[in-house]
């Protein structure tokens, strides 16, 4: 176990976006410092609270080899890297990754994540592997229609997925997933859930934590808001809980994990997705619990011993602040987000907005899910970013 | 008043340590960007925190506008700039400095201080402005020896002050402290105290807030913990609250201040010092305060609506981890630290540790002060740092 703390410890981030921001900041707290390497031609969060700042494809080994000899250890933000490369960049530069591209290896592809999980004992979703027209038949008439078809690889808030109606669809959507050209594509059955769960995970040689499970309110697939813990029957919240650590442990994670949930009509829970990073249904962690998810993924890559994931209050509600406008980035309208007594407002530090791009969050404090909850989209309402 | 947040926005630190650092964070939290003017030829923290760093005196006008220039607004994390030097910056630049030049140099002269405050009925340490031994031995009679030399320019945690026991020993410390040069010196009572207490003040042109009043622990001069809220009577609470806010306005303060008080052993509060920034004795509101004293500096000085000063816990300890050895900086036996539900490492990021010097502190909190100021020297007493 690590019990030391050196200065001129450099962690990296693979990507530049809000979630590397947002454990920047941690990493900040403990005096270590930061290095980023960015895919995005415009400049992101993370490039302007560092001067070690790199730009290059996330498909160039060369550089980001390059980038990974600069660090002490490297994270990532994203799973949008594949494990190949990671490895390669990992074996050239003899930096490690946490988490590591052996755990990438096991959830990059949504087929081999799902049957990690499940031959981890975890229940997940009912899929298949579909390649054609009898394919989509089968699965239609032993789940029913509509039903989901995913690419295996690289979905993220909405993308890669396309719900299908009918065989016509199908087969359209099979093709604009990419299954023509030899991308693994799922079908997903839908699940007739009561609510979305999500439970975040962080892990290391030191040991692991597990955060409250808390709901995810969505609509098409966008998060408008996190509410911990999730008002649901604590057996539930426990069980989620539970299937959330076994699947870190499935994957042998180093860092911080979300598992995203369905809970049934009839009581089930079933695994969903996974991310092996940072996640939006985390952000409430920041000062509704002791130690953030943030604070838990700088402690785990390090390989630090981890915070408690305690809640500070009895109930915490994060809003999604989503682009209002295509425009240069400006939060106006935030005075009563800023002077609520126990409102804390996150602006991500975009220089542009666009209409429903994340660009800011706001975490609400208080004792009674349902009345934070309110008041939170009361706070919030007249935002416009 | 503000009610926007434009994600462009740069604010500028003139100086680069750990008081800026801690600001620069609750900036970034924001999605500000920050710059920083640094006069030390060592990186200090914050030039690890942005692409945006210049090097350069504290006299060079013309370097500092030019970095001025660069930035939306300026603030400080010390007094060490000459007010005259800062109005021509703010003038040149067209960039506003906050807190303003005028508020400076009401306050940069320990003699201009005292007339300050004492004008707008704040009661201060007894002191006079001193020339030659006749002063000394008259100050002496009517305050008794020992007393205090103080150089009316740059005090720090002792540095500028000197204890004099007798005539000899006051006209060396006259001369070390410049008085032969002409600078002003004056001569302090020592005052009998039973407590040190401090109170910090945000103030701009939404309103102000006012901190807990919390006790600094001190030996040689050197804060070692502080205690909030401070182990005094209400009343006293209350009495050191309230010339805190007095003496903001008297300067017509824009930005956080930290205002140092001596409670005497006949209940008098009794102004000591004050500092134009955020302040070693506000640490403990990070996690102790529902608005750090940080995030009130970025919001005062942004003009900002100010958060909430409310305690979040009913006893926050935060202990100094000073200096332990003279080598590049690592924070070791940090485990105990790291793993205490409430407690709450920081590590500034300093390159090199200096015995003495300030790399890091703790903050625990907890429902009772003595117990929970017992705990935090416990878990931090084995710290090398």
């Amino acid at each position: 176990m690590t019990t030391s703390i050196k200065a001129s410890t450099k962690l990296g981030f693979l990507g530049a976006g809000q979630l590397a921001r947002m454990s920047a900041l941690q990493a900040f707290r403990f005096g270590i410092q930061v290095a980023v390497y960015s895919d995005r031609p415009e400049n992101e969060p993370v490039q302007f609270m560092t001067p070690y700042s790199y730009n290059g494809s996330f498909d160039d080994v060369d550089k980001m080899v390059e980038f990974a000899k600069s660090c002490d250890v490297i994270t990532l933000e994203n799973e949008f890297i594949n494990s190949s490369v990671l490895r390669k960049v990992q074996k050239e530069s003899g930096t490690p990754i946490y988490p590591s591209p052996d755990s990438f290896a096991l959830i990059e592809n949504k087929l081999i994540e799902k049957q990690t999980f499940e031959n981890a004992g975890i229940p997940v979703t009912p899929y298949k592997l579909v390649k054609d027209s009898v394919d989509f038949t089968d699965f239609g008439k032993k789940y029913g229609w509509p039903f989901l078809l995913k690419s295996s690889k690289g979905g993220y808030d909405g993308y890669g997925n396309k719900t299908v109606h009918n065989l016509t669809e199908a087969a359209k959507a099979f093709e604009a997933l990419g299954g023509h050209e030899g991308h693994d594509i799922i079908a997903e059955a839908f699940v007739d859930f009561t609510h979305e769960l999500a439970v975040q995970v962080a892990r290391n040689e030191t040991g692991s934590v597990v955060y409250s499970c808390c709901e995810t309110v969505q609509e098409n697939h966008i998060c408008l808001a996190v509410l911990a813990p999730a008002p649901v029957d604590e057996a539930i919240q426990k069980k989620a809980q539970e299937l959330a650590v076994q699947a870190t442990e499935a994957i042998n994670g180093k860092g911080i994990f979300a598992f995203e949930f369905f809970l049934t009509k009839n009581g089930e829970v079933l695994l969903n997705e996974s991310a092996p990073r940072p996640h939006n249904s985390g952000h409430y962690s920041i000062e509704g619990c002791i130690g953030s998810q943030f604070e838990n993924h700088v402690r785990a890559v390090l390989g630090l011993p981890l915070a408690s994931t305690k809640m500070t209050e009895p109930a915490a509600v994060m809003i999604n602040l989503l682009g209002t406008h295509s425009r240069p980035a400006e939060a106006d309208h935030v005075t009563d987000a800023l002077t609520t007594k126990d409102g804390h407002l996150h602006v991500y530090g975009k220089v542009q907005s666009k209409i429903g791009r994340k660009m800011a969050h706001f975490t609400l404090l208080g004792d009674d899910l349902e009345s934070t909850h309110q008041k939170a989209k009361l706070l919030t309402k007249d935002i416009e970013i």
